[in-house]
């Protein structure tokens, strides 16, 4: 086996790629815009470009043993990306075909949510849990469920799809995917940035974030604000935690992990988001799982988590025909 | 191995047993009530003197080669039922245990829904799939997950109680297990019988239901009269079909199983549960999920889907110290 593969996570706004070693260390990394390409063969090009570079610059030409992949939407089974509501390259995309045939490597693919998982249950704090459910908190809410130490991949591979649970079966906000409701539309930087637009068009109370034009506000805006001890912002906080971790509570009654894993930009917000989740999360427990199950942050470098559990699958890819 | 084993399924109104050879066929079967007995002690020897009198009149005796038993809140791990809310023993009782002492056979248990999954896998309509959820729609509502042929218990024996998924947040009906607004207080059969009376009190349209003391009305009641047309009626059956299959539609993000079985007297509805059930779970289904997801009948008689699947861990089952 050759002793270096490639980790890819693609996500709805940056691509991060990295050279990884067998102990799981990353060598070198780099990234690249993923929305600045309609065209998924005009992204491969990029790709290509930088990745080979990265080998080069590495003293690892002819010596990578696969490229692995973590993209929204990616089929397992079959190496496809499916309409990905966060990419704009919509259809079947045989991506790992593609990849393979650009490459010239074995290219194996799985969603970035699963790929993390992978990533925590091999390097980071999920070290020896068996089952737990890794929840991604980014542009929109990924997760990734392990059972029995298995990753949950589904009769079709698209399994784990999370952040599409209905959180509001009526009146909900519209989601990227189209439907209504749904969690990521609530519990993502976007919908933390919804819910402050919400407030302060419902509410009159003051709060710095008037001062800023309301459609530019970021969920890091209404995180600054909440440090800063603006009402409305905590409230938002608030509002974001308590919903997910009354979703929370309802997948525990399917798979009854022992862990939540979270992980991405707004899982770091700390005891402003954490604090209300875990309270919703103890109190619609069912009695049953009551104080059994942990909530951890993720151990791993943002960046890192996604590329080491991509990586992962580079150990096992298999060329295509 | 001994050429018989024992099956049983506690319900929480009757509990059904029966005897089971190698080919899975039920030889002879029976049952008591469980909600007789306040006290354990007094159901098993119940249940030891009825199952005795079984192997006896079918010339098993010193032929059983274990008991397998599907119970509410079953822990496959250790043996135990802790706090079911249908049943009136409360506390974690050492159910395995308390039988093997009585019956001098090794016992093994798991939940009533689990052993129906693993009856159907084994002897009904879920044979060869690898990816299904069992839905039993009875007094309450109970779930057996089977995830890549294996049946889903999580991390402490007691996953797949998706009878307790809530799907209404706010002023949800009180249920069973102490919280407010889980599916099994709307879906049940009792469910349904709630609906009806919830829809007379509020609504002023005739109903031949209004002919019966309103706290008497049954499930079957409420069936009776959908399927001589009555309109009210039929409505109970839509709201109940269109809410579990809202709820199903958020099974199928966490498992992407390629079906549903349903069994249980309310299963037995025909279109009246049905049509709205399946309109609703692909109207709610995402994108990626729509037109995969069948929805499947037990193909077994009621009685025997649990016992059997029950009486499938008797040949596995295990003396315990």
């Amino acid at each position: 086996m050759k002793p270096y593969v490639i980790g890819i996570d693609i996500g709805g706004t940056n691509t991060v790629f990295g050279l990884v070693d067998a102990r799981g260390t990353v060598i070198a990394s780099g990234s690249i815009k993923t929305a600045k390409h309609a065209k998924v063969e005009d992204f491969i090009d990029e790709l290509y470009e930088k990745v080979s570079h990265l080998i080069e610059s590495n003293d690892a030409v002819g010596k990578i043993n696969g490229i692995g992949v973590g993209a929204p939407n990616a089929n397992y089974y079959t190496g496809t990306i499916e309409n990905a509501a966060n990419l704009a390259w919509q259809g079947i995309i045989p991506f790992a075909k593609m990849m393979q045939d650009k490459f010239g490597l074995p290219v194996a693919i799985t969603n970035d949510a699963n790929a993390a998982a992978i990533g925590e249950m091999t390097y980071g704090v999920a070290r020896g849990l068996k089952d737990f459910i890794m929840i991604t908190l980014g542009t929109g809410v990924g997760s990734g469920i392990v059972i029995n130490g298995q990753v949950v991949y589904g009769h079709d591979g698209f399994a784990g799809e999370l952040g599409h649970m209905v959180v509001k079966r009526n009146n909900g906000r519209l989601c990227g995917c189209g439907r209504t409701g749904c969690l990521e539309a609530y519990c993502s930087a976007t919908g933390v940035a919804r819910t402050a637009r919400e407030f302060l068009e419902i509410r009159t109370d003051p709060s710095v974030l008037r001062d800023m034009p309301i459609d530019q506000i970021t969920s890091k805006d209404v995180y600054d604000a909440a440090v800063k001890g603006d009402e409305l912002a905590k409230e938002v906080f608030e509002y974001t935690g308590t919903l997910l971790g009354e979703a929370m509570a309802d997948m525990v009654v399917f798979s009854s992990p022992q862990a939540f894993v979270l992980f991405g930009g707004l899982a770091k917000s700390g005891d402003l988001l954490l604090k209300p989740l875990k309270e919703a999360l103890e109190k619609n427990l069912m009695t049953t799982f009551k104080g059994k199950v942990q909530v951890l942050m993720s151990e791993l470098k943002e960046a890192d988590a996604a590329v080491l559990g991509a990586s992962a699958l580079g150990w096992e890819a298999k060329m295509i025909d």
